[in-house]
């Protein structure tokens, strides 16, 4: 087992790594205020490990409740985050009451969210169980639902205690949801940290085979590079924004489509060559190295090139970006291949014709 | 105009207390982060001094977003805070809009959640237009929604950048709404600040009168109370809670009854009675001390009577309390006039002879 911590003053927590640690609940049992914790999970998850999981929480004489929400990205709103609130209340639930997310990235950021808001905050602690979220939602306390408007536009900024990243839990991943988690690691790579997309190029194979120790390496890789922009950049103001290198016209398909058509690492993937094409169109990146970033994708199994919604439908969805500051676009390119920068430099129409080219 | 500071290191702000403050949008403008502003309020307020207010901030030169609410704690739910939402994404308002609630307790808890929430974080500047809100909710950052299954359920702790107190838009307020203000205000008395009780009964009856003078003077000293409770003690692990005090038996009323019925300040001036009745079992007050509590409120025009739920119906909505930790009630009760403490000492047949002895 590995441990990372995340440095961020009185709200530090470490990560754990390794195979197995959903098994041994000796691991939580240090950071609970009380005996009373709420498992949160979904109706794909639940089946395979909530069950074990509250066992052994129970044989140490926590009192646990349950609560299963439906999977998916489309249930990641204010309807299915109140199945949260209605099981901690019906269960009466108190203000010590730990929180537990025992799922992917959408049960992360609800369950993250109802903690942050239930009772005006109530502890939290993550059990990642997809690559994506092990690597990302992991890092940063990001939490939020979606808005028909707008994806992630309601949340709050609100850290775990503890997150366990179990390595074995992702043999019973989707091999697409596998991918989809790799798109966030490449970012990794692609924004901050050439040395690692260079291991990237020389692993991609034996991730995609689930290696566990090549699995180790890229979760605690990928989460050292978050956890250091995290720490230098809480809540966003700067530097931290990088790490949404293609979410912007990721986004833009996401809601295009409707939350659930495309895999949110999918979408990230596409974004991500949309976002070397255009700093391509700026002068920063060579064909070569917009090629190369499309190459480590497609090695991954994932898409690269965006969904047929039109330039101008993707140009209005990225106008409701939360990246907007005073109507103003910003999007996230890369002045080289491992540094990307903020920048609202691209015009409208150079935006438009990587939209175009990359669809 | 008289200023107060809310001293939270980063979070410090100002309370500006006096008459006509919401005709100068001058207060406001050092306070804006861009020059979006949305301003909400409720059709109740909104009609009154919606249309000014705007057309002073408008004059310079800042965009404003309108949204009004349908007014009333039994619209304080998920429902109509979407609305804000709504309004907020068709508008299109980014990261640096700041929210203004105009309004009551209703419209800051719930201006103030959407701006804890949206897009992870506004801006927020408080216009408090009752006497509740003045003297309660403009201080301490407590935002929050209603559950069915309990009232502030889902909320977040979020200060304002500035609060303005407009003596002036009180001479609009319901004779009913100014004395459940006053329910707060003789509170502040009660735990911990006895020459100011003294102070209110002695001008209990020019507060009625809605004397400017004494209203400035009574608005100051309950935030200057609460600012100093505040600071100690921010999210509520300790002192704060006894600002609480009369509100577990007042939430019981409020909710027991369905929320709207009795206003907030009614229910807390009842369940006030109840703790002084309930800490003279104790062995904490005398009977005279009882009796001063009850007069103090029946003079304000308040209740000191509870609803008629019986004893059992209150011992089950109690149980629900966030003040509720691992299973054991907590009560803000009373060591003396003017001393209030969290205390569990009271058994369940006390509090069931003090429910019974005041309703």
């Amino acid at each position: 087992m590995r441990t990372l911590n995340v440095e961020l003053d009185e709200r530090s927590y470490p990560i754990r790594i390794g195979a197995g640690l959903i098994a041994d609940p000796g691991l939580i049992l240090p950071y609970l205020k009380t005996r009373r914790v709420a498992v949160v999970t979904n109706d794909v998850v639940g089946p395979l490990y909530l069950a074990p999981f509250v066992a052994g929480l129970q044989a140490h004489g926590l009192r646990v409740t349950e609560i299963v929400l439906p999977d998916g990205e489309a249930h990641k709103d204010w309807a299915t985050l109140n199945l949260i609130f209605d099981g901690l209340l019906g269960d009466r639930c108190d203000r010590s009451t730990t929180l537990i997310a025992l799922g992917g990235g959408v049960v992360g950021d609800m369950t993250g969210f109802a903690a942050a808001t239930y009772q005006r905050g109530v502890p939290f602690i993550q059990v990642p169980t997809t690559l994506l979220s092990q690597v990302d939602s992991s890092v940063g306390g990001k939490t939020a639902i979606n808005h028909p408007l707008g994806k992630n536009m309601i949340g709050a900024f609100y850290q775990p205690r503890l997150v366990l990243a179990d390595i074995g839990v992702l043999g019973t991943l989707p091999d697409r949801e596998l991918k989809a988690g790799l798109a966030e690691v490449i970012k990794y790579g692609l924004i901050r940290d050439l040395p690692f997309l260079e291991w990237l190029e020389t692993n991609i194979e034996r991730l995609l085979a689930r290696d566990p120790d090549a699995l180790v390496e890229a979760v605690e890789r990928s989460c050292r590079n978050k956890a250091e922009v995290v720490a230098a950049d809480e809540t966003e103001q700067g530097e931290r924004a990088t790490l949404n290198l293609g979410h912007t016209f990721g986004h833009a398909i996401e809601t295009g489509l409707g939350y659930g058509e495309w895999l949110h690492g999918e979408a990230v993937a596409a974004g991500a060559v949309m976002a070397a094409d255009l700093s391509r169109r700026l002068g920063w990146l060579s064909d070569a190295d917009v090629a190369r970033v499309r190459s480590i994708h497609e090695r991954a199994g994932l898409p690269v090139k965006g969904a047929a919604l039109g330039a101008e439908r993707y140009l209005e969805l990225m106008a409701h970006d939360k990246k907007v500051s005073d109507g103003t676009l910003r999007l996230v390119l890369l002045k080289q291949i491992g540094q990307a920068v903020i920048s609202a430099e691209a015009s409208q129409d150079q935006i438009r014709a990587s939209i175009e080219a990359c669809c």
